[in-house]
C-alpha cells in the first residue's frame, strides 16, 4: 500500500510533452499526462520511473509506468515492457525531472510557518516550553512534546509517543508510542546530488520518514529523508545514540541498532537484525532477517537471511574469529 | 562511599513478600523489609542484589545483601554466602523489581517542571537566553549557563563550571570546573531492554551520570545514565566531539578521551587512558591504569595496565604495526 | 592572502621583552615590538613564530618571522634564517605566548552578548523563531536563519546562505550560498591542551572556521576552530551528517565528505578528495587531490595526489581488494 505524502507541492498538469521538452529526448510525441515520478514497483500508469541498473529487470517486468527512464545500453531491455525515455544520465534526468513535477523540493528550506502550538487545538497533549510547530500538524493524545522542539508542517505524529527536547521533525509520518530522545533530526534531506565544479547539483528529496508504532529513536540521531522512495524504520526496532541513517534506507521490525551505526543510502535491512555498535552498512544493499553484525563491521555486500556477521569488510564472524584469535 | 540519588522517587514499605509475589519465586516468606535494589558492592543489608555470572564471585564474598536474585545453575554458589532468589532470567527479574520500587522510572518523561531561572535564587549565576531550569536544581557560584539550554529537576552542578548552548542535562551531578560544550547531552537513559516481538521490554534506569572536577565533555557528546549503577567521567577527564558513553560506564581520572569514541555499557576505564579517535570499546570490559587504545580499534577484551593497543579487534601495537607495515 | 581575524581582542604593546620575561629564556634584550604570534607561513616581520619539526624546514627559509620559539636541538638550523628563541616545550610556550596577546581566548565563555535579531539592520534576511544573534554579526542578503540558532558576536555570513534550525555559529566566516543543516556547532575551539595531573593545560584557540563558497554542512556536525591557524572548508566541499572536523584541518574544493568521518586536528585534504562514511583521518597528514578513501578507512599516513585507498590502516585500494576477497 502506498502512504500519501502530504509535503511536497506537486505541479499540476505536466504532461509527456513537458518532460521530452525538458530532457531533450526523442519519442514520438503526445499529450501523455503525467501524474508524478515513482520509483518501478511503485508507480501508477501515469507515473514516469526510470531504470538503471539490471538488478531492477524483475520490477520493470512488473512496473505499471508506461513510459521509463534509461539509458541508451537498457533501451532495448526497457521497450520489451514500456516506452524507453533515453537520456545520457539516468538520474541526473530523473533529478530534473522531479524539479519539474515539485519545484520547492530542491532545498532544505526554513519552515517559517511555525509557530508555538495553539492549545485549542491539540487538546490532550503536553507540550514543553519554546515549542514551535508548523501547519496542519497532526498530534494523537496522550503524546509529550519536549522543550525547544520543532514540528514542522504536516508532521503526523501518533498517540502515546514521548518527543524530547531539541528534537526537529519534517518530512515525516510517526506511528504510536514512538520515543524520539533530544537532539534528534528526522526528516532533512539526504546527501544526494552529482559533483559538479563550482556547484554541486542537488539532488531533489520528495520523500519521507516513516517509522512505525513503538520505535525508538536514540539522541542526536540524523534521519534523512528519501529521494523519491521513502526513509522507513520498522515496528518496535530501537536506535541508540548517534545513528545516522541516509536517504531511501529501509528497516524492519523488531531490530535493535547500537551507537554510532551508519546507514549509507537505499539499503534494505531486514527484520530482528541487530547491528554493534560503529558498523557501517554501505549503500544500496540487502541484509537479510535475523542477521547479526558486529560492532565495528563494514559491510560492503549482501547479507542473506540467519547470518551472522563481522569485520572490515565483514564477513561469516566464525572466520573472523578464527582469523583473529 | 555511596552517593545519594536524588534523582528517582522510591515506594516505600516494599518488603521481600512484594518481591516474592512479584517474581513468583519460592522462598520462605517473612517480611524482611527491602530498601533498595543494588548491585553487589553497593548493596546495604536491606538492598535485594543480583548475581549473574562468575566473575562476580568476589563481590559476592563480600556483599552486605542477604538476599541474592540469581539463575538456578548459580543457586549453590549464592547460598554460601546469602539467600538465593532463584529466577529464570536474573536481569528482567532485577527490571521488574527496579519498577516496583521506582514506578517512574522507565521513560525518559519530559520534564514539565522547567521554568526559565528565577534570579533570585541563583544569584553568583549567569544564564543566557531562554534557559529552563527544573525544581531543586543547584548551581555553584560564577557559573555560566548558555543560551537554550536545559537543566533538568534535582541536577546538581558545581562552581565555575561553563555550560554551553543548547547542553540537556538530567538525572546528573556535576562538579567544579567542569566544561560542557554545545549540544550535549547528559543523562538521557540508557540503551538498556529486553528484546520482544511487538514491544521490546525496556529496563528502568534509576542510576546517575556523575562528572567530576575539571573534567570537560565535548560538543553534541551522550553520555547515559546508569540502569542500576551510575555512569562515572573521573577528574580531569576531557572528552572530544561525538562521543557516545553508554550506562554504567565508569571512567576513571586524567583520560583522554578523542572524538567519535563510543562506549558499550558497563566497562570501565581506569586513569590516564589515551583512547584516538573512532575507537570502540565493548560492553562488560575492564581497561587498565595508563592504557593507550589507538585510533579506530575495537576493543573487545580486557586490556592490563600499562599497555598499547591498536586494531580490529584490538591488539598489542607492536603487533599490529608488523602486521601492517 | 591573510584573512583578518575579528574575534579575538590583542593585548596591545607586547615587546620582545614582555615574552623573554614569559619564557625566562636568554636573549639579547631589546624592544623589538610583537604584533602577533603566526605559524612560519602567514608570520609578518613583527610576528614570533615556532619551529617545532624539521618537516616544516621550507616554511623556516622563507618565513618574514624575525624571532622563532623552537627546542635546543633546532637552534642552529632556525639560528641560519632568524633569532631562536629556545625554550624546552615549544607548544606549550607557544600556548604561553598566545595567552598573553590573547588573554580572553582560552575559554569558550558564553557570549552573553546575543539578543533577538534587530529586523532594522537585517533588512533582506529572513529569521525563524527565537534566533540570537551576537554583536557586529554581518549576514549577506536573501539567507535565512532557522529556529533557536545562535550566531555569535562578529560572525560573517554571506549571501544566499540557508542556516538551519538549532545551529551554533562562533568564530566563524562563511561565504555565499552555503547551506548549514540543524544541529551543527560550527567554531568551538579545539580539543587541544597538554595532559596535566589534577588539570589539563589548556591550549588557547585564537583561529577562526572559514567556509567559502556553495559548501554545504551536516546535521549534528562539529567543526572546532583553529588553534592559531584557522580551519578552512574548500569552496563547494560537501559534509554529510555527524562530520567531526578537529581545529586547524583545511578541507579543499569540491570534496565529498560522508556521514560519520572524522578528521584529528590539523590535516591538510586537497581538491576533489572523496571519503566514504565512518572514514577516520589522522592528525597532521597531508592528502592529496583526487584522492578517494574508503568508508570505514583508518588514514595513518600522508597519500598521494590521485590515488585510491581502503583499510585500516589505510591502503592501495586494489591491494585492500585482493587481500578481502
Amino acid at each position: 500500500m502506498k502512504i500519501k505524502n502530504p509535503f511536497f507541492k506537486k505541479s499540476k498538469n505536466i504532461s509527456l510533452l513537458d518532460i521530452i521538452k525538458l530532457l531533450n529526448v526523442k519519442l514520438p510525441k503526445h499529450n501523455y499526462k503525467i501524474d508524478n515520478i515513482s520509483d518501478l514497483v511503485n508507480a501508477n500508469k501515469n507515473d514516469i520511473s526510470f531504470f538503471n541498473s539490471i538488478k531492477y529487470l524483475d520490477y520493470l517486468k512488473k512496473t505499471k509506468s508506461k513510459y521509463v527512464i534509461t539509458h541508451i545500453k537498457y533501451k532495448k531491455i526497457v521497450e520489451q515492457y514500456c516506452n524507453a525515455v533515453v537520456v545520457n544520465n539516468v538520474l541526473m534526468s530523473v533529478a530534473s525531472v522531479v524539479n519539474l513535477l515539485y519545484p520547492d523540493a530542491l532545498n532544505d528550506n526554513v519552515d517559517f510557518l511555525l509557530k508555538p502550538p495553539n492549545k485549542q487545538n491539540f487538546k490532550k497533549i503536553k507540550f514543553g516550553n519554546n515549542v514551535l510547530i508548523g501547519k496542519n500538524v497532526s498530534i494523537g493524545k496522550n503524546t509529550e512534546i519536549g522543550h525547544n522542539t520543532i514540528i514542522e508542517s504536516n508532521v503526523r505524529i501518533g498517540q502515546n509517543c514521548i518527543i524530547g527536547s531539541n528534537v526537529i521533525i519534517k518530512y515525516s509520518l510517526i506511528g504510536q508510542n514512538v520515543r524520539i530522545m533530544d537532539g534528534a533530526v528526522i526528516g532533512k534531506k539526504g546527501f544526494g546530488f552529482f559533483p559538479k565544479e563550482d556547484l554541486n547539483f542537488r539532488y531533489p528529496h520528495i520523500g519521507m520518514v516513516i517509522i512505525e508504532d513503538n520505535a525508538e529513536i536514540g539522541c542526536n540521531n540524523a534521519i534523512d529523508r528519501g529521494s523519491i522512495s521513502n526513509t522507513f524504520i520498522g515496528k518496535n526496532t530501537f536506535l541508540d545514540n548517534h545513528v545516522h541513517v541516509a536517504h531511501n534506507v529501509v528497516i524492519g521490525k523488531n531490530c535493535i541498532i547500537t551507537a554510532q551505526v551508519g546507514f549509507a543510502g537505499s539499503s534494505n535491512v531486514g527484520n530482528k537484525v541487530m547491528i554493534g555498535g560503529q558498523a557501517g552498512i554501505s549503500g544500496h544493499l540487502n541484509i537479510g532477517n535475523n542477521v547479526q553484525i558486529g560492532g565495528g563491521s563494514g559491510v560492503v555486500k549482501n547479507i542473506p537471511d540467519n547470518s551472522k556477521v563481522m569485520g572490515y569488510p565483514a564477513k561469516n564472524i566464525r572466520d573472523f574469529l578464527k582469523e583473529n584469535k
